[in-house]
């Protein structure tokens, strides 16, 4: 028996997350339905539309609508992952900071530029979660886009009911490296990342690893020798972010580092822990960050990277180039299909705190495991961060909750406190970081058009 | 490859659940090891010895010791299962109260019979707790043995990093109650108890469901109607405690009477039910407890059936009979494999709350699903109680945690307090209900050797 | 300077509360200003208008008024003393249970005569705690009327920024019992009641005190003697509540049989306390009663006294009696003081939960100590209750969660739940409890009017 | 009647803290007793023996002790003001992180200096807990060395019974400055420091007031219009710490600015607040902090200010100059006072948290108001902090948690993990910061006996 579903899909367009999910639709033959892809940009829905029915055998219908409400109704899941404000936004967030001395790796979760990417997102994903309520209240709905926490919680601010939780791919690749890990000193081949079974909390892109079991194997005591070992980095990265170019790249010296500090594992990339931390620690100059072996992404590199994507997507159109579906190794496909009652799954995942992480206040948004199962997603129990982990993490869980709120609010100048506090941008002055705030707010005013001009 | 396992088992003589650990290891082709007898009746002991050593392929070896430092010494797992005291000391915990109008079903878990029975366990588990630490600290320890929370709460107690759970079936028999409405409702044939998922909370013998789905259908509402339809009673009884007799019989119409008044399902046998609430409502007295549809499971009842287990045993033994291992339909073995990492279980267990139920105190013994994976058991967030169930539960709660903590401070006045508030007990006065307790006290002195004597 | 203040008084035709009231008002000097009279009764307000100026030196005018915006607007304090359906649906609450053997010594806070108070007094709460945020939502709110845990939530749930707090006299007479065993024990003479200083906790008419000192001396050892030597009852008793007959009057012998079972002072008239006991403790008949020395408050012995009030109050228009104003012993006149800035107070009164009682959840209304001080009212941490008190506390407080929740949803079969599992109902079968229940609700429909119709 | 009372006083030959006790005991008519002082430097402590006895009508007899038992046996009170390490361990821990760009305005309480101090106090604290559980377990504990949170924490941890609380006048400070900003605004003359009722919740030298009143004004509003017009700071200081000279100066520039942002009252010296800001926000440089308008207390200056204490001690002794005791604005004698039932007194202190503080920790040690009465201390509810204030406060907190906690289990470089996350140490790199550290162990290793060495 195939199971039917209709999904609803808020940026439809994409050309990162969508294809991936094609991809593992396609793979999935115990599944079939329709998919409706909405877009501010029409265009780029339509080119999935016109992919989405070339991939697979036909059990999926692919449809791109022109308004929300059209994507919504009947929905059993809804997925948004969205670009909010496009790489010109993007540009000003993560390289405008560079005039005052603060580099970003990534800048979509925290720092300056997550926290103005923050801004120009709220009110979109405001008018969302109003759409759901209205159109999909009992749909199940998965947030893909950053800043993840603060997307994930304004849903939930504005309808309290939404049975909403977000996905991220960081802890995985973790996982991937303690298989690795396995092969090197224990010579055990072909791992899966998933038998992998760790306690993970923290807040997402920022979690930590307290109990890391394969099998009957404890992996704490060997991932301390292998820190030390591997301190000065790993070359040959097992994990690449979006299956993707050197720009991704780390060699997991944070990881270590911040292991030997704290004797937690960090399960992210480490372009994402590193603006979690102090800026002065891994993110100083880009001769601290070369040390520390990594790379900070750029936007540029982005805009070549969305163009081959996009050469990409008229090549298959135009058919030129076959689409290949291969299963993506993401878990959005099997995570709808447990809450169908198609076999439950344990994995990490954002949802508003209930005191699965004991030492975070409750309704923050935070990353742990969870059962899905038929009709239902259950937190684990993780326990506590602790220690200088916790202090961090909570610095920059009360400064997301500031921005939310204050956005809700339409008070900027709240945002400007967080923004102030941040743990990147508390290298320059209380004057300096105004300033920068007001033009990186300027920068990307097409998007504020729902505040007070404060900039 | 087989995995290796080393098992202690304290109450090695059991004749229930200890056949039914032996049938489960026998049937599991993947695991292998030893299995150490422990009990104070060695005779019991060495009889199943010699059965479990006749059970299986000879995979597990089977040996009675004499002292608990030999059963645990390098155990991988402890399993707990005793009766308290025998039978002779059950027979006044059951039905000396009817001296005073008090009927119990059960009387082991709740109730004036529950809390002698825990009066003179506690000191037992006092031991095994301080054994544990002494010569098996890392193992994980299985309990059985009731009163399930009071015990489970003592070995947390004395030994703070114990490993240790509480195991028992009664959701499982709910859960076979839902599998059979599926078959009734919906013509749907086949469905397994563990295909059930539900969301369960309280505490040993009185926890609550307040979502149950069968892959995508929502089973509360099909209940709702099944409660009203079977409002009398369902004959034909698919659940079994122990598989047995007429005596652990019961129609399910306390659950439907329950659920009609607080929205939830009641996930226990009738017979525990009864036991948690005031006494007037389904025990007033024999007459009510026939038309509620359930039995008072009597001592010379028991006897009978011990004694029958003793026959089959010998008769094992002698090799006049064969013993045929079949699957019991309890997890232990399951659980014990996901902690090896040979796969994962979600399933109800009781530990202490670290937050999985939202309204009972932390530390508390509470009974939810907790996640069973490599190394590790986390309970996931079951939600709280609420309403009724709430102010029945943590009442209860609160008189087991006053027993604890009384034992272990020799203080049997202390316990007085807490069984003149049990809710089978306020039917009397402070008086009366004094001079029952300490009558009882006296009937089971045999037991008590470790508190100052003030019966 | 004498300081201005308005005052609403709704119930202003009372002849008990209002009476104090005025007498406290015209004993002191140091405020004047205006009260203006609210009740359904308006001749009962004309009259304590008449009443009211006629006493003190006309620092305060009184002015009955016909509607509740009328009396509201621009006050700085509200007070609210009624009795809600008057003495016939009291006749009913306390005297219909005794059909079914239940007996009730007061009938207004707890047990079936509060629980149906309650439901016939929460409709009323609504509509003044909509009156106050529309007409004066900055105005302190002082409640008197019982039940008083339950009205006071009401406040807090239609209007949550309200500033409302109930204030009751019970505590007090606790301290004077202890100033008088003072007096027996060291000889102190004329220790006033504000001189024992105590820390209480626990709900309205069942709080239990853990500290009590007088200058250096610690109470607590010295009332276990006490309790003990005086186990038998206390005749002539300091304390009357209200002044009044031997209607109320009791022999402490409950508090001493209570602390001698817990070891902390509760804190309350015996006729209160036995109520949210299990019924078969001290009400289980009138003989029981009598024999733990307390009596039954008996609603034609309620009614006689009210007939002596009101050819009192007639008198005194009359001119045939004059008025003289004395201190009364409450502290409202304090309370306001001290929220205006005229002196700190610290004393005990019934707020939501912050955290002040640490087992009990958190918004319930509880009553500890609070700071009184220009602004503000803040409790104080008053702790844990902790065992049987905690179980037999919570248990209440669940009961009056879901009273006020019921009622608010219309949901009077929700009410029912509780009223089936209140302390002195459970001594009832399920049936029987319902039969009463939608009896009383009958008895008292003329009030029930706003409720969707059960009985 | 005169109190008896007998005080221990650690560090009884202070010339600050010591002198201003003996000072408000000499002027109090209502209290007599005993005052034993113990002190390292027990000539110190002949010369307060001897000046002690000068002062007052002999009411008090002041007796110098060579052992910490003889000081404590019997006390009721135990005062503990010491100078951990002296002027030239000071001198490291405020000058040494200088050659690193981080200057400290204080240095004692967190920072580089502050953690380093605690570092070395922790173990004396340890000692002085120990000594009180074995000779004065029922004495009243008031600590007044810095590092508050960490000295206190220290007490509470070894000695869980201790009655300690700490002392600290930085609050009033700040509601002499709301006492004349009513002068100024309202042209209210004589306002007293206590008469302004403040609510005040946080860590010791950071704390913050969200209501503040006098009378029946609400100042709150007056401080926004007030903070806005002296933005650029109030020379004339009313408040002097230690009423002492400029190098302890500052003009309120720092509080005003933090309101701004945050819409509470900081409440503390500016000095004190500077250091648990982020570092580049006042304590950038010398130029900034002068920008600010506060100044650097330098040890240098401190060693004078002592040598014109010692000089005076001399002269007094000596009989050269006259000792005039003046009460000293200090609060220790009305908390012993207001404990031993002479009238009650809210007043902030410092203590763990068992709630009064909504978001911190549970046991962590914070500052809010408190009601001491007869034979009690109770923290009353002060809600939350919220915002970027509690992201501040709770950062420090932790740091210090992980601080203490490492000291006791000799983990130094646990220490060094909190060090490198200090608010003024993460403009530096870890290695910079690790460096820094060391160096300043090495400093005053002499007070580090009891560590293992790791510098
Ligand atoms: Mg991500
Ligand atoms: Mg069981
Ligand atoms: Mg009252
Ligand atoms: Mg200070």
């Amino acid at each position: 028996m195939v199971q039917k579903m209709k999904l609803a899909y808020i940026g439809g367009g994409s050309t990162a997350w969508a294809w991936k999910l094609m991809s593992d639709l396609a793979c999935d033959e115990t599944i079939s339905g329709e998919v409706l892809l909405y877009d501010i940009d029409m265009e780029a829905a339509k080119r999935n539309e016109k992919i989405g029915n070339l991939s697979g055998k036909g059990r999926f219908v692919y449809k791109a609508v022109p308004t929300l409400p059209e994507a919504l109704k009947g929905a059993d899941f809804v997925i948004i992952s969205i670009l909010p404000g496009g790489l010109d936004c993007m540009e000003s967030d993560v390289h405008y900071p560079e005039k005052y001395g603060i580099y970003q790796s990534v800048g979509d979760t925290t720092g300056p530029g997550g926290i103005v990417r923050a801004i120009r997102t709220i009110p979109m994903y405001v008018e969302f979660a109003q759409a759901i309520e209205k159109y999909a209240p009992n749909a199940w709905v998965i947030n893909y886009t950053n800043p993840m926490s603060m997307c994930t919680d304004t849903l939930y601010r504005v309808f309290p009911k939404i049975k909403a939780f977000g996905c991220c791919h960081e802890v995985f690749g973790t996982q991937r490296l303690l298989a690795s890990m396995l092969k090197e000193v224990k010579g055990l081949e072909n791992v899966q990342r998933n038998e992998i079974k760790v306690n993970v909390k923290g807040i997402n892109h920022f979690t930590w690893i307290d109990s890391a079991f394969y099998k009957d194997i404890d992996l704490l005591p060997l991932y301390e020798q292998f820190a030390v070992k591997h301190y000065e980095g790993i070359d040959n990265n097992d994990f690449d972010e979006d299956d993707s170019c050197r720009m991704y790249s780390f060699k997991h010296r944070i990881k270590f580092d911040l292991f030997l500090r704290y004797h937690k594992i960090a399960a992210a990339g480490d372009r994402h822990l590193a603006e979690f931390c102090p800026g002065q620690w891994y993110l100083d100059n880009p001769d601290v960050v070369k040390q520390w072996g990594f790379g900070l992404t750029t936007v540029p590199a982005r805009r070549e990277e969305y163009q081959e994507r996009y050469e990409n997507a008229m090549a298959v159109i135009n058919g030129t180039r076959e689409f290949h579906p291969e299963e993506s190794g993401e878990e959005g496909v099997h995570q709808m299909k447990a809450l169908m009652g198609m076999g439950d799954l344990v994995t990490n995942v954002n949802l508003p705190n209930q005191g699965q992480v004991s030492d975070l206040p409750l309704g923050r948004i935070v990353e742990t495991n969870a059962h899905f199962t038929s009709g239902k997603i259950t937190p684990v129990i993780a326990g506590e961060l602790g220690g200088v982990p916790h202090a961090m993490t909570i610095r920059v869980s009360d400064n997301f909750d500031q921005v939310v709120t204050s956005c809700l609010k339409d008070d900027l100048s709240g945002c400007l406190s967080a923004f102030q506090n941040d743990q990147l941008v508390t290298r320059i002055s209380h004057g300096q970081a105004e300033e920068m705030f007001m033009a990186m707010l300027k920068n990307t005013e097409a998007y504020l058009g729902s505040y007070k001009k404060i900039w």
